[in-house]
C-alpha cells in the first residue's frame, strides 16, 4: 500500500510538470487508517506547497496520519513559510519522503526538523521515479545553469531534410504534438537565427487547451534577426535575443522597441558556457534546444547538454548532401564523443521516441 | 495447451534458422493424451522434413495422435517423398498447421490431401509467429529473388564514422556479435568493392561454435578487387564477384584461378534488379547488404529491399563531413521515400537493435 500512495503523489507531481518553475513539482498524499484524507500538489511558484494543500484538505484528520510526499519538506522561509513546521503542527505521525532536497545547503534539514519533533521519517521510497520528475530542477539547483535538452526529429538514417531541403514533415502528427508538450515542460526554447531566417518558426507549445509557452531564445551573433519574424510579431511568448559585441547599437534599439529583450555579451562570439550561466541567473531552469545543425553542434562540442530527445520516423532519406541533426565540426575522435544512456523508447504514432541522458562518467 | 505445443514447434523452427536453406525452417510436435510423443525439426536441405522426424520418434504412438506443425506438410515429390502421405500412413487424427504453403502452385494441396484422408485439419494457429520465421523463404518462393536486408550500425545522429574516418567501434561487442548471428542466418552477404579496398573485411559469421558462413558477394563494376584481400585468401567461405562489361578478361581469369566465382553481366553497370534475379536463380534465398554508403544507396533508390536492421549506439558523432549509412543521391522528395514499419526494438548491451520491414503499400 505504501507504494500505492507514493505512486499517487508521484502522479500528481508528474502531471503538474511545466507549471511550477522555478520551483520543483511535488505531490503529497495523507493517509489515515488506509483512507486518503488529503491530497495536494504544488501548482505554481508563489502559491501553497503540496504538503500545505494536502494538510488543508485533511484538516483535523491529519493528526496521527501518515504523509507521502515526493520531495523533502522545506525547512526554510522562502516565498511561503516552511512546510516542515506545518507538518509538525498538524500532528502527522509518520512521513514517507521519496527524494531528499537537491540543494546541498538545505538537504536533510527538513527531515532533521521532523525527526526532532518526534515524527517517524522514511526516505527513499520510489526515489528513482521521484528524482526523474525534477531532474531538470535538481540540475539547476546544483549547477546554477539550466538543464539542457537537445531535440531532434529525423529519419532512420539520421536525416532532418532531403537533399532538396524538404523537411515538412518527416515525423507524424502525434510525434509533433509530443514535441509541443516538450516545449510546454521547458522554461525556454532556443534556436539559431539561421533557423529563424529560413523557417520563421513560432516555437510555441500549441497545446489545444493553452499551456505554458517557453521563453524563446535566439542566438544571433551579428543581430541578423528580421523584424517581421513571428518571434517578434506574434507576441505569444517572450523573445530574448542573445548577441555579441558585433551587434549594431541601432538594431538593438529597434528590437527593444518591438518588445524584444536583447542580451549583448561582451565577447565577439557566443560562449555556450557563459550563455547558460546568464540564463541560470534569469531563473531559466530548463532549456530545450531545437537546432539547427550549427547550434546543435555548439552544444555537442562543448558537452553542455544533459538530455537528448529523438523522434525517429520509419523512412529512409539517404543522400550525401541531405542534412543531419548536427552540422559543423562534430567530434573527430570516437573516444571524445559524449556517451549517453538510453532512458526510454516508445512508439508514438508510427514514429519512435527516444530519451537519452548524458552519462555521469563523461 | 494447443498454443503451448505449437509454440514448441515454432521454437524448434526458429532455432534451426540459417541451416535449412534453400528450404524453410519447420518444427513439428506430436501429442497423444497430452503427452508429447514426438518432436522434429527440418535440419538441412536434402534430409528428412520435420514431420517425418517427429513421426519416426513417435512410431506406433502416432496413431490417433495430434500433430502440430509450423508449415503445411508438402504434398509433392521433392528430394524427399511427400510428408502428407507419411502423416496419413501413421494414422494421425488431427493436424494443427500454423502457416500455409507460400508457393501459390501448391498452397492448400497438402491440407486437401490430409482432409481427403479423413484427418481433421486446423490452420492458422500462431500463424503470425510462424510466418515470421520463414519470411525470407516465403519472399524467395513468391518472387524468385532473395529477401534483402540492409544492415547499418550507427550513432544516435546516424553516423557510421567520425569526420576523421574512425569507425571501429561505434557499437559494442554484444551488438557486433548479434550482427554475426545475422550473417549466419543469411545465404549471402554483399558489399561494394570500395569497402573491400578500404576495410579488407572477412564478412564471416564468426560464431564461437562455428556456424554457417554466407556466400560473400562483392559488387565490382571495373574489377578493382585486390588479389590479396581476405575474401580471396582466407577460404572461409565462397566469394562471388559481380562485374560488368567493363571488366578485363585477364583479371577475370586471374580471380578464377584464385577460386573466386566471377559473374560478368552484359551491361556496363550493375542493375540491382538483374543482380537479384541472378542470385535467385542460384538459390540465394536471403541477402544481407552491409554497405558501404553507395551500395546502400543503390538498394535504397531502386527500392529493392525488404528489411532494415539497425544497431544504434548511444553516442553522438556530429559533423557535416562524417559519413552516414547512405551516401550518393538519396531520395530527393519525402513522398518518394520508402516507408517502413518498426517490427521490433530491443536493447543489446548498451546499444539498441531495430528491425524495420518495408511496408506493402510502398
Amino acid at each position: 500500500m505504501e507504494h500505492h500512495y507514493m505512486k499517487l503523489a508521484i502522479d500528481m507531481a508528474k502531471n503538474t510538470k511545466g507549471q511550477t518553475s522555478p520551483n520543483p513539482s511535488v505531490g503529497c498524499v495523507i493517509v489515515k487508517n488506509n483512507q486518503i484524507t488529503g491530497v495536494g500538489a504544488h501548482l505554481k511558484a508563489g502559491e501553497a506547497h503540496a504538503e500545505r494543500q494536502a494538510l488543508e484538505m485533511a484538516k483535523e484528520k491529519a493528526s496521527g496520519a501518515t504523509m507521502f510526499v515526493t520531495l523533502e519538506p522545506c525547512s526554510h522561509y522562502g516565498r511561503t513559510p516552511p512546510c516542515a513546521d506545518a507538518v509538525i503542527e498538524a500532528g502527522i505521525s509518520k512521513v514517507f519522503i521519496a527524494s531528499t532536497d537537491p540543494n546541498p545547503q538545505v538537504a536533510g534539514k527538513g527531515i532533521e526538523k521532523l525527526e526532532k519533533a518526534g515524527i517517524e521519517v522514511d526516505t527513499g521510497l520510489m526515489k528513482e521515479e521521484a528524482d526523474e520528475i525534477n531532474r531538470e530542477f535538481f540540475h539547476f539547483i546544483s549547477t546554477g545553469k539550466p538543464f539542457v535538452t537537445l531535440k531532434t526529429a529525423c529519419s532512420i538514417d539520421g536525416k532532418i531534410a532531403t537533399s532538396t531541403g524538404e523537411s515538412k514533415w518527416i515525423t507524424g502528427e502525434e510525434a509533433r504534438k509530443d514535441g509541443y508538450r516538450l516545449r510546454h515542460e521547458h522554461d525556454a526554447i532556443l534556436c539559431g537565427v539561421g533557423t529563424v531566417i529560413e523557417d520563421n518558426p513560432s516555437l510555441t507549445a500549441r497545446l489545444e487547451d493553452g499551456g505554458n509557452n517557453p521563453v524563446r531564445i535566439v542566438l544571433d551573433t551579428r543581430l541578423r534577426m528580421p523584424l517581421d519574424s513571428n518571434l517578434i510579431t506574434d507576441k505569444l511568448a517572450e523573445t530574448w535575443i542573445i548577441t555579441t559585441s558585433l551587434a549594431e547599437k541601432e538594431k538593438i534599439n529597434e528590437l527593444e522597441k518591438h518588445g524584444v529583450y536583447v542580451l549583448q555579451l561582451e565577447s565577439s562570439h557566443i560562449s555556450i558556457d557563459q550563455l547558460l550561466s546568464v540564463l541560470g541567473d534569469k531563473q531559466i531552469t530548463s532549456l530545450l534546444v531545437e537546432g539547427g545543425g550549427k547550434v546543435n553542434d555548439s552544444f555537442l562540442r562543448t558537452g553542455q547538454f544533459q538530455r537528448v530527445v529523438k523522434y525517429m520516423a520509419p523512412l529512409i532519406i539517404g543522400g550525401e548532401k541531405s542534412k543531419s541533426s548536427f552540422s559543423g565540426e562534430g567530434i573527430p575522435l570516437l573516444k571524445d564523443t559524449p556517451h549517453l544512456k538510453l532512458h526510454s523508447m516508445e512508439p508514438i504514432g508510427s514514429d519512435t521516441k527516444f530519451v537519452f541522458y548524458k552519462r555521469e562518467d563523461n
